[in-house]
């Protein structure tokens, strides 16, 4: 029994921040109140996948007046310390987030545009090349573009987080050298644990350490093994993670896809880049231990239970999360 | 003589926070300079005229970059407030302005967005029936369309100023019914003055300073019956506009088209609305007291002249537009 018995795991979850590295939830009421019953504050919610400038800005509308309709139970943070905040109130934080730079099409102005608007974390590539890099499912990475430095120095002025999770590792490493603030891989998991195109190999998750960043470790079946995968084989290699690249750097990126029929994920398979599948998509089967935002508790149950230290099991939640967000955010906010 | 012998003009207009509630330049920074050099603090200046979301999202990245790289010179302003600190520090403070609701497209929650991107003021239509109303060209002006109906309800809401000086008479006076708040017409004279589409009408005159907003006098020559036009004749146009609709309700809009080409004109005129004209339009002739924003002082010496007392004339050169802004830009800024 490798577990704590001093660490009290419901104490634990109730009373730190809990921040979510990435949901892609069909946004409703109830998504919220799952996330409120499961305990989670803060959540990088995507408002982008293959969308462009002007279908884009209609979803951050769209964000405006959902966050107006519930805001007894929710709040558009932009900054760690409205998380904090909502965390107090009891409210859940979204943080807008894409998982591509398409918003910003051929010009880098458009990032600050969007962190105007409160866009935080964006994605350089979903998951084919664009004109900023190659993405993980590429044969041939092309490493960050010519563009994509200019993306990446615009996304560092503007206090916007760049996310590597769907971006290919000769882009990755190109970003993180290029980069002037921490980095962050919002939902994927070691290839030692599941070796996919979605995984990160040691250099990448090294890399995005030593950039003072943050790994999400992430529940989204195809990268977590399949819904046979254990929580306590899930919560090892978490503690494996923390022993490589240390307590600071690990955190949770569910990948939360609530409230969407299967067209959705064959959408997010094909968007527009290539004719739908003849046999189109269908969502994953989900572990049972985590069928989504209200399954948290157990989650914070297993980290305990793998061994890891109160402190650590905080850090895992959320707090490397806010401190990653106080750092980059910060940045370039304007006046 | 009617001036007012006791009122030292060039000591009001140096004390005074000198707003223009229109100007069209192709910014430079020379041109920042005329405005300083003129005295002028405050400009509504104006990024869209036939522009779609895409585009007009593309100039207010720019604008954010110029602002950048002349802070010495200027401050993009969202508040009246940061024009009067504007003043004290010298600095030219300029309110971002639409003169179309092409930026909003079909989208009446786009002018949360481009509010919450800085911009401040919008006028209903350019020359041409838009999707929101009827301009002061048209045969027959719509009305304020139910689609325009949203987007007065939402400017309001967003704080954005209501423009209606290109509008037709129809949908201006549907507008003022609409709005909840005070509106404005930032750049046209009466028809008593010159009875051209382009100036109003008393009806809506007194509406909109019934409204509690703001007439802004305008010296471009094609609504200022020409270059020959005196400045004492504006002036005593101004005089007696004071008179009708009140002290707190006149103000200065010039219309300024600093550094542009005689291919802008035509692009205002014809935009893609129309095939360009056979004999392209030129630039009008400006009067030989007001060339350009430098010849500010000048209007000064010509209200006093005109024997409006000094208060009156701080009114009118900035203070009724400050007032104004004070109210409606207030009203819907996100906390």
């Amino acid at each position: 029994m490798s577990g704590n018995p001093r660490v009290d795991a419901s104490r634990v979850h109730a009373d730190a921040v809990v921040v979510d590295g990435l949901q892609i939830n069909n946004w409703s009421r109830e998504v919220l109140e799952e996330l409120r019953t499961g305990g989670v504050t803060g959540v990088n919610a995507t408002a982008a996948v293959w969308e462009g400038t002007d279908q884009t800005l209609r979803t951050v509308a769209e964000w405006y007046q959902f966050a107006r309709r519930h805001e007894d139970l929710m709040v558009l943070a932009e900054t760690a310390d409205d998380i904090r905040k909502a965390k107090e109130e009891g409210r859940v934080a979204v943080v807008l987030g894409f998982q591509n730079t398409s918003p910003f099409a051929d010009d880098y102005r458009l990032v600050e545009v969007f962190a105007r608007l409160g866009v935080r974390v964006a994605q350089l590539t979903y998951n084919i090349q664009n004109a900023v890099g190659g993405s993980c499912y590429e044969p041939h990475d092309s490493g960050l573009t010519r563009f994509g430095r200019n993306v990446v120095a615009e996304m560092n002025r503007a206090g916007m987080l760049i996310d590597l999770s769907h971006v290919g590792n000769r882009t990755s490493l190109d970003a993180v050298e290029t980069s002037q603030l921490p980095v962050a891989i919002t939902h994927s998991n070691p290839t030692w644990f599941v070796d996919n195109p979605r995984n990160k190999p040691d250099e990448v998750l090294r890399a995005v350490a030593a950039s003072g960043g943050v790994v999400g470790c992430c529940l989204y079946p195809l990268v977590l093994g399949g819904a046979s995968t254990g929580l306590e084989e899930f919560c090892a290699m978490v503690r494996r993670l923390v022993d490589e690249i240390g307590p600071d750097h690990v955190a949770l990126g569910s990948d939360c896809t609530r409230n969407w029929g299967d067209d959705y994920v064959e959408w997010l398979r094909s968007g527009h880049w290539r004719p739908r599948e003849d046999t189109p998509a269908t969502w994953p089967q989900w572990p049972q231990w985590f069928r989504g935002p209200e399954d948290f508790p157990q989650v914070t149950d297993g980290l305990v239970s793998a061994g890891l230290d109160e402190q650590t099991v905080r850090s895992v939640l959320g707090e490397n999360w806010l401190r990653l967000f106080d750092d980059v955010f910060a940045s370039g906010r304007p006046a």
